[in-house]
This record gives C-alpha cells, structure tokens and sequence, in this order.
C-alpha cells in the first residue's frame, strides 16, 4: 500500500484522484485544497483539508496546482526530506525547493472537466533524485497506467512544446476547420472520420510519410485557390506559414 | 447491379476500386490506365485498358485522376449524354465539360497508399444535375459507405479548405512535434495517446471547448519559455502565430 497526499483539487488533480482511487494499493490520506467548499466524488468531506498545517504524514506528497502556486505550496509542506513531487510538464524539478526530496509525476495527457480518460493508456513522466523514490514513483504510476517513462527536466520541457504543437494547436485547427464549415453550412461531424484517420496514421506511418494534400504537391494552382477563398485574415496567414513549412519540409527530403 | 468504368490508377482511384470490388452489387467492368504496365490486385489484367478509345459502356464513369487531369480525360470520353462524374475535393462540378449529364462522388479521407482504411466510415460527397442521377450514385455510395452526403461545388471547396486545415497542417504539426522529439532524445510514441485524445475528444465536446494549453489561459511566462527554447525560427514563427490566433478566439468568448 502507498500512502500519497494530494494538494490540489484542479483539473489534473481531479483526475488523479479519480485515477488514483480506483486501485486498492494507493491510499489516499488527504487531499488539501484552499477552497473550503470542495468536495470530491468518493472522498470524504473530512479528509479534505484547507490549512496547510493540518497535512498528515504519507510516502509521497503529489502537488498538483497551477505552475506559477508550486513553489509556494512546496514551501508551506511543514516536513522535511519527505518525497513531495509536482505534476506539471512544463516546470523543472527544483521548483520543488530544498527542503524536501524532490520528483515529478506527470501524466502527458490533455484533461478536460467531465471527461473520463482511461489512464492505462496515458504516458506518465517521472523524474527523481534518487533511485527508492523512482522506485516508489514507478510503483505508483504502475497502478495506473500501462506506460511509464523516466525523462529529465530538460526533455520534459522539450516534451511540454511539442505537446503544445500536436494538440493545443492540433485543436485550434480543428476550430477553424469547424468555422469554416459552419460558415458554409456544412456538418462538421463530416469532417470526423478525417480527423481520426489523420490522428491513426501516424501511429503506423511517420508524419513525413503521412503527409498528403495540396502542399505536400506543391500544387500552387489549387493553394491560390484556397487562399481566394479565405477571406479572412487570421486563417489566411496560418494557411499560408504552414504551407510554406511543409513545401520547405519537402524540399528538404 | 451497377456497372461501372473507372478512370484513373492513383491513390484515391486504388482506393475505391478495392472498396468497390468487395461489393457484389457493384461490376468494375474496366479501368482506364494510361500507364500500360499498371495492374490492379484482383483485377484481370485484360479489362485494363490503355487508350480511351476501347471505353465500354457502363451505368457510369468514374474520373479519378489529379485535378488538372480531369477536364481532358472528360472531354477524351468517346460517348455523349452518359453519367460521368469525378472524385475531386476541389474541383467543380462544371470541370467535366457538357459532353455527358455530370456528377461528383467525393470520398472525404486521406488515403496514403499501402494502408487500407475502413470505407464505411468515409463520408462520400455526391453531387448531380437530376433527380435520377442523384439516386444512382447515392446507390452506389450506400453499398461502401454508411456516411453520404449531398454538397454542392460551392460546400466541397469550403469543405476541401476546412479538410487541408484538420489533416494537412494538423499532420504537419505531428511532424513538427516529432522533430522536437528526435531532437531531444525522446520517443515520439509518448505523444501517441495525447494525438489521440485530442482527435476524439472533438467529437463529444466543440473544439473551442475542448481547447487546453498555455495560449488558452494566457499563460505568457510557459508562452515565453516555449519560445526560448525552440531555435529554429519556421517553429517559433507557427508557435507565435497559433498562440496569437487561440489568445485572439478566447477574447471573443
């Protein structure tokens, strides 16, 4: 059995927790969270905590909060030399201050409020200082997830933007494919099996390889021809610096 | 049973013809190639043909060839006031000439060449001039296809845009996401699941609801770091211009 404390009640944390409490071998002792009404499905309105001093002792210490409020609640946590991690793809290790041992537990997934995600599926970065605590990192993220991989702090960052490309801005394109077509009257759902097609290729085949469409071409006749249609600016420009970025990719090949 | 002729040996013509095939209700009774060594799995090699000349007759005829194609093969078709309609998402109805009645039967995917996918799930565009036409090849759509669709030329070609942004860029950004991986030492596939999430989760939520990251909460330290850390000046470009175009779409929410 890992004992764990989870301090935080946001987005991620929410689906931690969720995560978390379906195995029968992780504990979760307490969940701290500023705000005195929350509450968590399945979890006892007693154990959630609002003042830090109230915190219990545990094997691990998650910190799941917003990235610029990890630093500050790592400093609160009145212990030391207690493994207390962060969840944040996009912050390094030493956030985490001095006082006690450090890691980072972060699932790669994109979480959206209400929305189930199966977690066996969802990759989880680790990094820690020493090898028990990657042992008991590794111990607990097992319970939850099938895929599991140690990467330092400097690869999760580089980790953290290509994320930002392959689905913050792989989303934005899907709106502007859905405004289009609501402008034109058309069902984006139409759009669907393309979108799932595009998203599956990959696994089997490399981008590069995968690459279809007018750009890929350098069909100039039929770009000329979507950029007359595009009057408005915004999408103009996206469409015009990404077709540029794959006919230079092509030529390259 | 409807008999069809199918002009053109391509990507997308492959692709039909073996959907086709597996229908018992539809008869491929030839396949116009002009390149005389072309063979078709499954296809006696004598129903290829060659010159345009030995065109048979047919219910209809399929012209599956690169756009700027279409108009000449059209006007090379040896019959007049027959069914013939071509498989383009951005071409026009009216590139087919007015030699015979014409049509469009548009397979809405992206097809890479040696990956089967399932057309059941393919939405097939279709347009026609008559009432009679219409039927015919909604007909034959409904023996590959669960998903038909009637858009005009004017709703192809918005949709033909809406479809480069979802699937060309959208791979494009897989592929800028991958190279931040090589480069960095870590294994693309960790992205896998995310790339999947992302495509999914537009199905049951509206992408501007579904939309996460630093741009969406104008997160400008993370935006700022992103930009620090990515050297090359094609992705720091994109990077700006979709994290502008998602900060611009929240304002408007």
């Amino acid at each position: 059995m890992i004992s764990i404390v989870i301090l935080g009640s946001g987005n991620v944390a929410t689906h931690l927790i969720s995560a978390f409490q379906k195995s029968n071998e992780i504990l979760i002792k307490q969940i701290f969270a500023r705000n005195p009404s929350v509450s968590i499905p399945d979890f006892p309105q007693e154990k959630i905590i609002h003042t830090i001093d109230q915190l219990t002792d545990a094997d691990l210490y998650i910190i799941s909060v917003s990235d610029t409020a990890i630093n500050e609640v790592a400093n609160q946590i009145p212990f030391n030399d207690k493994l207390v991690v962060h969840t944040s793809g996009s912050m390094p290790i030493d956030i985490l201050g001095n006082k006690n041992r450090k890691g980072v537990f972060y699932p790669l997934q994109t979480f959206t409020k209400n929305k189930e995600v199966d977690f066996k599926e969802i990759p989880i970065c680790l990094e820690a200082e020493n090898e028990n605590d990657s042992t008991l990192l590794a111990n607990l993220a097992s319970k939850i997830s099938n895929k599991i991989y140690f990467i330092n702090s400097e690869q999760r960052k580089a980790m953290h933007v290509a994320a930002v490309f392959v689905c913050n801005f792989v989303n934005h394109l899907y709106q502007l494919g859905n405004d289009i077509c609501t402008e034109n009257n058309i069902p984006f759902e139409i759009l669907h099996p393309l979108i799932e097609e595009t998203a599956n290729k990959i696994k089997s085949i490399s981008p590069i390889d995968a690459q279809t469409g007018p750009a890929r071409r350098n069909d100039t006749v039929t770009i000329n021809s979507h950029l007359n249609f595009l009057n408005d600016n915004n999408k103009k420009e996206i469409y015009k610096i990404l077709t540029k970025s794959i006919i230079d990719n092509v030529k390259k090949l």
